[in-house]
C-alpha cells in the first residue's frame, strides 16, 4: 500500500501523525474520556459536515465536556493541508489532561483536540459493495449510552475482531433478542418492500449515513420504517445492508453462514449505495 | 499539597510522569484498548501483589492481548526508584500502537506498558474511615464484561462525578434492581450478623480487597455470604461499607440521603478496616 505522511493537528499544532506524541495524562488514555467523529471526504469536501458537527456537540454536551473549541474551520484547514480529495478526517476531543482521578467534577480541564486527514488510495467500500459482505451476530455487551460517540470502543473492537477471525466483515450486535447496530455501522433490512432500521435510542449511534439513507430512500418512494428488528428477522429478510461514513452502504449477503437473499445483492441495497454515490458527486 | 516528581516507566524508559509523552497511535487513546491495575504500597511494598498480577493476566487473556511483558519486577523497581513508602503504583498495558482500525485480528501489536508510583502525603482513607462517607445509587450502564479491568471507564467517571456533584463520595451502581459495585469499589452490607457481598460475575470486578476481606472476615468468625443484594436491602442494612485498594474499607453512613445505621459507623466496617490496617503492617 502506498503511504503518505498524514499531517495531524494536536491543539492546532501540526505534526506528522506517526511522530505525534501526546501527554500521557490526557484522559482519553486513562479513561476513554473523549469523543470523536469520522468524516468521509469526497472531492476535497467533508460529507454531511453539519450532521457530524451537531452530533459531536451532542456527545460533548452529554459528557459535560465544556469549553471544547469549534473544530469546523480546523477540519477544513486540515483537509486542505493534507491535500486530500478522497479520504477521511478523524476528529477527537478529550476532556483534557490531568492527574489520574476518575471524577471530573469541578476540575478545570482544557480539552485536547486531535484532527487528521488521511487519503484513500483505493476506495474503501467499492469492492465490498460489488461482492457483498458476510456478517455474524454477536451479543451487544456495550454500555447503555451508545448514542454518545465516545472512544470507549473495546466492545466494538472485540466484536469486529471476532467477526474477522471467523471470516466475516462485520458483527451485527444483538441485545435481548433485538438488533441494535453493527460494530462500526447501522443496520437496515428490507422485507415485503419495506426498508426497516432500528429507531434511535440510547442503544444505537445516530449514524449520519443512517439519517441520510432514511431521508434519501423516502424521497425515492421507498417505505421506510424505524422500528425494532428482532434477531430472527435478519434471517428471513429479503435484504440486509449496513451503513457507515466509510463503508457507505454495503449489502450483507450472509449472516452466521446463512445466505440472505440467496447470497445475492438486493435492489434496495444497490439503490442505497447509488444514492450515496450520487450525492457524494453533488456535495457542493 | 506538596508535590514530588513521579518517575514513570514507559516500556522501561524512565521519564517524569508530567513530562511523559506517548505515541498518539497507542490503542488506549483511540479505543480504550488497555488494561490496568492499581496497587497500594505500604512500607515500600505492594499489597496483594500476587492477586493483582493474577487479575492483570486474566484481563490480558480475556482481551487476547498476547506477548505482554511480565511487569512484576518492573513494579518493584519503580517503587524503589520513586522511594515510595506509602503510596500507590499504577500499571497499564495496552494492546500496542498502530494505524487506527477497530479490528486487532492478526495484527502484530507490541504492548505498551506504563508503570508509575506515587507517594501519598496524607493517608487516602484515614479521614473518611473516621467519619464514614455518603453514597448515592446510580443506574449501572457499564458494559457487560466488568470483570475485565479495562480503561473503558467513562461510565465510572460519569457516575462518580455525579456523586461528587451532589455531595457524595461514591456511587453505588444498580443493575436491574441489584447492587453490582461502586464506581471505584466493591460493596458489602451487614444484616442480622451476616456480611453480604455480591457474588463474582461478569457484572463486577473481582476486587483484590474484596477477596481479602471475604477471607479475613471469615477467619474472624463472621458469617460471610456471597449472594445478590437487592437495591432495597441497602436501605434496611445494619451497615454498608465499600472496599478498594486505595480506599481500603470505608463505612457508608448515608445512601441517597437516607441514614444507614443511624448515620453511625458500624462494628463490622470498623473490623474490616482494622483487619486491613493490621495486615498492611505485617505484609512481609
Amino acid at each position: 500500500m502506498p503511504t503518505k505522511t498524514i499531517l495531524a493537528s494536536w491543539n492546532q499544532t501540526i505534526t506528522p501523525l506517526d511522530e505525534l506524541k501526546i501527554p500521557i495524562l490526557d484522559r482519553a488514555f486513562f479513561f476513554g474520556d473523549a469523543v470523536y467523529e469520522v468524516l468521509r471526504i469526497y472531492r476535497g469536501k467533508p460529507f454531511l459536515l453539519e450532521a457530524h458537527m451537531s452530533r459531536l456537540a451532542q456527545s460533548l454536551r452529554e459528557l459535560s465536556i465544556h469549553n471544547a473549541p469549534d473544530v469546523e474551520d480546523e477540519i477544513l484547514k486540515n483537509i486542505a493541508l493534507n491535500q486530500v480529495q478522497e479520504g477521511m478526517t478523524y476528529v477527537q476531543i478529550s476532556r483534557g489532561s490531568g492527574h489520574r482521578s476518575h471524577s471530573f467534577y469541578q476540575k478545570p480541564f482544557t480539552p485536547n483536540t486531535l484532527i487528521y486527514t488521511e487519503a484513500f488510495f483505493e476506495h474503501p467500500a467499492e469492492e465490498e459493495a460489488k461482492t457483498g459482505i458476510f456478517a455474524i451476530t454477536q451479543d451487544d455487551v456495550r454500555w447503555g449510552r451508545c448514542y454518545i460517540k465516545s472512544v470507549n470502543l473495546l466492545a466494538n473492537c472485540v466484536a469486529l475482531s471476532h467477526a474477522n477471525e471467523v471470516g466475516a466483515e462485520e458483527a451485527i450486535l444483538i441485545r435481548d433478542g433485538w438488533v441494535t447496530e453493527g460494530s462500526t455501522s447501522n443496520v437496515f433490512i428490507v422485507k415485503n418492500h419495506s426498508v426497516i432500521t432500528p429507531p434511535l435510542s440510547a442503544r444505537i449511534l445516530p449514524g449520519t449515513r443512517r439519517r441520510f439513507l432514511v431521508q434519501a430512500l423516502k424521497e425515492q418512494g421507498q417505505n421506510v420504517e424505524e422500528r425494532p428488528i428482532a434477531k430472527s428477522e435478519l434471517f428471513t429478510a429479503d435484504e440486509v445492508f449496513i451503513s457507515s461514513s466509510i463503508k457507505e452502504a454495503l449489502p450483507v449477503i450472509a449472516i452466521d453462514q446463512q445466505a440472505i437473499n440467496g447470497g445475492r445483492i438486493g435492489p434496495v441495497a444497490a439503490l442505497a449505495r447509488a444514492l450515496i454515490v450520487q450525492s457524494s458527486q453533488l456535495s457542493d
